[in-house]
């Protein structure tokens, strides 16, 4: 069993850290807040007081937080991970952000004589706890391969993709699919309920099809029965957009879905909605179709 | 077992009547063009001249063809089913048409003492072969709880949805989803290539993640292998696109995504690619991303 | 001076008769309603009791009617205009109907001995009594020659486009910019509002610069101080859209942003908003703006 | 007549100081490359080996740069316009860049008893040699009124927006526009062209019609005629579509027609065009529509 390291223990974070916990690895832990690591703490894992003491005390260490700016609080600085990387050492970072930079943190590794992938996820955490979390590796294949089995105890898919860099950059290129299948699969269902078919019956036909994606299926459902937090809300799922459409603009590659959606999670803002959960998107289509949802 | 008839045995109308054969149905069928119906009579199949003689012949007939003017060409005048449908005969429609054009037809049908719904299915080929078909079903619910067994036969997930035209509207919806979800998943999968991860890396991955609908996962593909018959071409999707946006505009649903995805089917027709499989408006969205695929 | 005839004396029609009676010419005159004819018959305008009676008292007959069910009905049957064309008369559309509507007209005339052209105008009533009217021209050149004095005295421009149908098609294709620039227009509006500049500062410094075509100075100030009566509204505007689109899909010409501009439409009217004049759109990204417009 | 000063000595820049110098106005001017700037040596202007020297030798400084970071650059620094700023003074930016970053310029110059104001021009370099050029101001209102005179000796439409930053802000929601409005330009165009009229005679009369702003009468017709030098590229109005887009999502304004024009911006670099005139865009949309422009 491994030596981990695990900071951010936020709704993925903590649990991704459970399952690792689950399959008998040693995890010491960080989180700004430590009262949410209360129950990771009282499953077996042990505490380190800074990002540089988790990267000090495990072999592996793994970072998942909200964005760019999160990540670079607990990568640099004398109390970072990277202080306390060393020889041998490997850092997995999970956080989904902009492929520079991620290859920025990977360029600065080397010297202390360590190596990092970057290892976003694909999947919610319902996704996660049904044991079918699916990984991106980016980062050198033979550490890939080293890691490889610590991965498959936190989903069953794990699939190496290229250099660092490479699967923050797959994640994005999915993820902005998550807001355009979710908007059209709501003008799909309110031409329905206009036309009179209850919304009920028509959600239910929608996610028994051929259109009906594993991540419509978590979240569609959420129009009927509002959950009181938002896993990915309108603000996040955003931050994702302007990855990819930024990534586009770099790399010369036009998103006509993408950019036209991305504006319906501003009319959310605009509407009072930047904490709900990005299926709130159905409002600003119903508005628009002269309904008061 | 029943005593059926089939009108339109093209890809799907075949295959779904020799899977009613198989099931122990009498099946009469009819087809335009005879030869293609030889496979069917080898498996038993009746044979009639006229769509009004497959009606007198069975108890039930099912009509599936591809659009409003076929299904009038069948359905009217002495050698239509209209003219041969009776007392306690039931009439059903898979064709994907206009809520309006289906209720039209249904209106004429209880001066002959009969019945109609309309069933269209979601789903392909594949998705028929495998004994998944989901079909919608539209009309008065007393004649469908009568016939739901022999359509049990046909695809596991049967769903009434509503009245008479309620279930082709239905498909409607869902339909547009295809052309939205495809054409999301490309600029993706394009940022992903140009970004350096291989087409097929990036395709499979995407294929196992939380995004991967049945139909991208059977149609997203076919960019690597091209088949050498598409199932459902450009001309078929804008046929639907269309329904779907005059839907739209008749019950007061703007529709952004599908309005804008559409223009795209109307780019790969320009581009000589009708007839090609709508996965085909990759090449349309390489074209804008400067590659010559 | 010519001896007219002019069917439809609506809010253009009747000011272009007025123009052509200003200029000299003699005129006879129909209208459904003849009460808004009034003002015409006591500005020297002659009546006729059918279409087809004007066809005959006049050389030159003008037609400009609101949409192609309404062209029909003036132009075909007994007290149409076709039965009251003769040797050598001339007929000239001024509506906006589909090049093909267009053309289905004019091959019916030759038979008569007579000669059609299609003549739209682009602009408003504020631009026709400025005397700026724009004409373009469809039909024999020859004809077209002939009759230019006279359509010189309806507006100072007067452009040939091509044959039958042309000049329609050029009418559509100067359209669906009226929708999709004041669309554009009001996301700068909204933008500089947001950002703290007084609506009608900003109104009049946009209404000032590069961006300001005629009807945008003409439209935009609409929403500050909205007419009782729209001379273009919402439905007009969608009418003309789907022309576009129609003549798009049939020439194979993609239009994204008249696509997504024309679902603006389908919004306002769902906000019970179409019989506004189309300037209203603002309410609709306003309202998506979160603002209570 | 002013003791004036001008840094960035540009195509724009150049003209304007030749304009205040052929009203009778002192100014020494600055440029990163002095080549340019011979012709207005010899039209009488000074020179300055830095922008702190112009700033040191004027009352009133203008910059005119084609960035935020070329602005900070010639802002900044031991040889920057604001060490050169002293009690009194007045400092006028013409640049486009964000509200924020000529807003955090504007909270600097203070400090030296100095004054700025952001005043961005709308118009081409045509629209500046007809004296036609449209100012916005933003900043101090008195210190505008201070000077107006010399403001309307480069054009003859000035505008006072509001405090600063406001200026910027306006000429972004402008300059949106014209993105859009040429691009459903060139939809409306095509269709006349594969509907059979010239393309010479379709510019002529769409040129003529309401539709017609300045800005498109002076840029449609660059794709006949293409000139050799753009005066506003592909990657220049980019530039300002992300600006515009960047507002709208602080600002909370949906900007749909803004987003997906922008991506046709993406298309033209992405086949190479990013140096060209941004109406090149009639090339990527001709593309789609099945042409070799």
């Amino acid at each position: 069993m491994a030596n981990l390291g695990f900071i951010g223990l936020g709704e993925m974070g903590g649990r991704i850290t459970k399952r690792l916990l689950d399959a008998g690895h040693t995890v010491t832990g960080y989180n700004r807040t430590k009262s949410k690591a209360q129950w990771l703490l009282e499953a077996g894992m042990r505490w380190a007081e800074t990002p540089r003491a988790v990267a000090e005390a495990a072999d592996i260490t793994f970072t998942m937080v909200t964005n760019t700016a999160a990540l670079h609080e607990v990568f640099g600085g004398p109390d970072g991970v990277l202080a306390g990387l060393g020889k041998g050492k490997i850092y997995i970072d999970m956080s989904t952000v902009s492929p520079a930079a991620s290859r920025h943190l990977a360029s600065q590794v080397p010297a202390k004589g360590a190596h990092m992938l970057d290892v976003p996820v694909s999947g919610s955490v319902i996704t996660l706890e049904q044991g079918n979390l699916s990984l991106m590796v980016g980062g050198e294949r033979a550490i890939f391969e080293q890691v490889k089995p610590i991965l498959l105890d936190i989903g069953p898919k794990v699939n190496y993709v290229g250099g660092n860099g490479q699967a923050v950059l797959m994640k994005i290129a999915i993820n902005l699919n998550l807001q355009v299948q979710i908007l059209a699969f709501y003008e799909g269902l309110l031409l329905a309920q206009k036309g009179g078919i209850p919304r009920e019956t028509a959600l239910e036909v929608m996610l028994n099809s051929a259109i009906a994606s594993p991540m419509l299926k978590y979240r569609a459902p959420f129009i009927l029965d509002k959950p009181d937090e938002a896993w990915f809300n309108v603000d996040m799922m955003q931050k994702d957009m302007l990855l990819a459409l930024e990534m586009g603009r770099e790399l010369d590659v036009p998103m006509p879905t993408t950019a036209l959606s991305n504006e319906f999670l501003t009319a959310a803002r605009a509407m009072g909605l930047a904490k709900e959960d990005f299926a709130i998107v159905y409002n600003v289509l119903a508005k628009l179709a002269g309904l008061d949802p």
